[in-house]
């Protein structure tokens, strides 16, 4: 017997799965529409070298390779074997390295690894065919050869949302506004989205004395604070040699948090008491800078992100957050991220990562594809995480949650009236409802309880006696009530 | 500067062919569900033995193969290392049968290859998760290393609808009802929905004097009578040693096809013309294979199927066609597929299968994944076809075929006032409306080019003048109209 279970880290979606996900992505799609994104696709396997070092050397070893077919894997493999042949004649003994280097000649194709990097290679591709400012979202499954774990899938929905050809912070407000009002809609309110840039951290770097050769070690560290808190970022940074400089700027850190918390326990209402706050962290951050010119430009930004928001969906979630630095390393300006505040009765929030999804600015990913340097801005949301925190709060509207496959059944009553039962169900689907039919001709208790295994809520009856009379009986699952109407009015009567 | 194009044979979609094929899958999705069809979906990846030795010698070439990833990767190129140095110890010249072993060990996953072995092997593994009677469609991209050509492609969307746990013909008649409706929901009128039987088949070879040995050759020549005519087929026989019993079978398809030509040059109505050369066909059958059980039981399934149509959508499409082989191994009931009629002035249709999509019931093939034998019947429809004639037709409906990103667009006055502007684009939201934003403050002129580069029909421009009264002025592009209207009435002058 065949094994039956889906491949490692990948899963099957049951109808009542299905459902609940593109309810989702429903509420996202329309969002985004209505802010002018359009719908954008890509193949789920692109070439090999698109994806390859674009996503750092970790990134590269998660990536799913396609091997070769027909005679080039043939060639491959023979000029594999030759040179196999070479080194155990040379007497080298570890072959490691080359069969590495002959692992990557077996392939020519990967898949999908985000949604960025097909972006940026499309908007190179098609700059011609596309508006000077192209909005686009894009929701599509990604692949990564990740150790599966809780919420860590192989096969997971990206949703993306990038805005490509400007360098206004007006992009930024709307992609912060539009994720906002996604989350409102999905039934989210206690959420935050942190807000940082990148060249205001490297500005307070330079100022706190972190040499830029050591702000990437640095950043990688505080990246980590969610998970090894304060202390281990501190083993972190000594263990990459990061200067003392740091330490000025963990203070600044910790002293903005202290005023946040000390703003917080007074009187107001929580969103002018987060606009406070931003404003005493923007100041702090500019004294701490000083003339830095790249400092300040960020600093510079995020008040236009702040201001521009003001009115928006966004107002009252933005949270500056001078820690927060993200992992990618294509990023050049501003950063964000949502974080999800757990609920008293979430049942185990601490070990579930509680960011949503996070985005930036990007104005030289582009310009790896093309000749051009088109700058870029965008925001992805993980459908996985928003499905599971969902599920635990039972958020999903009633109609979702049932997960009905129609409105009502039809019966078969003999062999002979079964046309007769087929036609019914036709009529009432030309009047809007989703009607299934009982397939064969079986006892009716049998037929009872298949609707109500299925959970439809309405059974229709069409027997010899009813035939007769041109009515059917229609019975109400609920209830258990039935009634004998006129066949004609039997849609009427279920809606 | 890297390569910017797409994998060979498969695309990117821009936001104007996603809308048309959404507006596609949005009507296959609604009538399906009205039938009771519910969601499934499955992942891209499956475990490679899942898919091997279920679609032919030739289906296996073309299944898309995952290279394995650390080090099972490397102890099997190790082991490839080990053997080769054997075979050339022993003096083995061709190492090509080796090196194709080798390359089956190399992969462990594989990309879907169709949409009907990953809901076989879904029914296996979630028999107590599923009902009975489990009906689902399924609507998503498969993968075929296959040469690209016109209309081939080598990432394509299948739109499958299957009924699985009956025998009863009610099945047939309810997916061919369905498939009819969303033809009609599309546009299309000039339609048939082949139908044939494999017993059936079997029985009318067996009485022709075709020993059974000699079906499965029959069949294969029979499946290319489009491509390459009776003629062609003949040879195709003869190559294959096909007795001559099969010219009885052939003089019997050409005495229904003269038959169904005198019919339709009759008088009547096309669909009652359709119905009395169906009626004549199984009459001639049922006499051609006399008692043959497997022709019998064939005919009679048919001829319950045709009675069990009459009162759905697919009554006037069905038409019985003797020779409808199709390919593939596992049906073993009936089998059906739909043909589109070419209308004048379709411009090159002849290079071009006009076969829109066809499927059949497979009663073993589920039983090859579970101890439980489970009948099942389905449907597969191609998109990539449908969008083909659709767009050569010119069948989109104008707001799909225009494809606006937006309703409105909101200019920028200046940077001060960018956040009046967002403010007013979330006020039109609310109001329902999908609004653009133009990113920067920028000439007024380059703001209305590029609303009509993007094709939004209405612009608002919030000026100085328009914010100091709280109004707006708001331009038609189409008629080049402008008038200047209270802010809060804007939203519904559009609409």
């Amino acid at each position: 017997m065949a094994k039956t279970n889906p491949a490692r880290g990948m899963r099957d979606f049951l109808p009542a799965d299905v459902r609940k996900r593109e309810y989702v992505i429903g509420i996202i799609k329309q969002v985004y529409e209505s802010y002018g994104f359009e719908p954008l696709e890509t193949p789920a396997v692109e070439n090999i070298e698109t994806l390859m070092g674009k996503y750092g050397e970790e990134g590269n070893q998660l990536i799913f390779k396609i091997l070769k077919r027909g005679e080039k894997l043939e060639e491959e493999l023979q000029s594999f074997k030759v040179a196999e042949l070479q080194s155990t004649e040379t007497g080298s003994n570890s072959a490691t390295p080359q069969l590495r280097n002959s692992a990557n000649s077996l392939s020519d194709l990967a898949l999908r690894y985000d949604l960025t990097v097909p972006l940026a290679r499309v908007v190179a591709d098609r700059r011609n065919d596309l508006p000077k400012f192209f909005k686009r979202y894009q929701i599509q499954p990604v692949w990564r050869a990740d150790r599966p774990a809780r919420g860590r899938f192989r096969e997971f929905y990206q949703c993306d949302v990038d805005a490509i050809g400007s360098k206004s912070m007006v992009v930024e407000a709307e992609l912060i506004s539009a994720v906002s009002e996604i989350l409102e809609r999905l039934g989210f309110d206690a959420f935050s989205i942190y807000l940082n840039h990148r060249m205001l951290l490297s500005g307070v770097l330079m100022s706190a004395g972190v040499p830029e050769s050591q702000h990437n070690d640095a950043l990688v560290a505080f990246d980590k604070m969610d998970k090894i808190g304060p202390e281990g970022v501190g083993q972190e940074l000594a263990r990459r040699n990061v200067g003392s400089g740091i330490l000025r700027f963990l203070d600044l850190t910790t002293s903005l948090s202290e005023k946040g918390l000390e703003l917080f326990h007074q009187d107001g209402d929580a969103k002018s008491t987060l606009e406070k706050y931003n404003q005493f962290a923007l100041q702090e951050l500019a004294e701490f800078v000083g003339n830095n010119d790249s400092g300040l430009c960020g600093i510079g930004e995020l008040e236009q992100v702040l201001s521009l928001t003001r009115n928006t969906h966004a107002y009252g979630h933005i949270e500056l957050n001078p820690r927060l630095a993200r992992g990618l390393s294509y990023y050049t300006g501003t950063i964000m991220e949502i974080s999800l505040l757990p609920e008293d009765d979430d049942s185990d929030f601490d070990d579930f990562n509680v960011s949503l999804g996070g985005g930036g600015r990007y104005d030289g990913l582009i310009g790896m594809f093309g000749k051009e340097q088109i700058p870029a801005c965008g925001f992805s949301l993980g459908l996985e995480r928003i499905l599971v925190v969902m599920d635990e709060r039972g958020m999903f509207p009633p109609e979702i949650a049932e997960s009905k496959p129609a409105d009502v059944m039809v019966t078969i009553w003999s062999e002979e009236s079964a046309g007769e039962s087929l036609k019914l169900a036709n009529e009432m689907r030309s009047n809007g409802l989703r009607v299934v039919t009982y397939p064969e001709a079986d006892k009716l208790g049998k037929q009872f309880k298949y609707a109500s295994q299925i959970n439809v809520p309405w059974v229709c009856v069409l027997g010899e006696s009813e035939l007769a009379v041109n009515k059917v009986t229609l019975k109400n699952m609920q209830t258990g009530e039935q009634e004998t109407i006129v066949r004609n009015e039997v849609a009427g009567r279920i809606k």
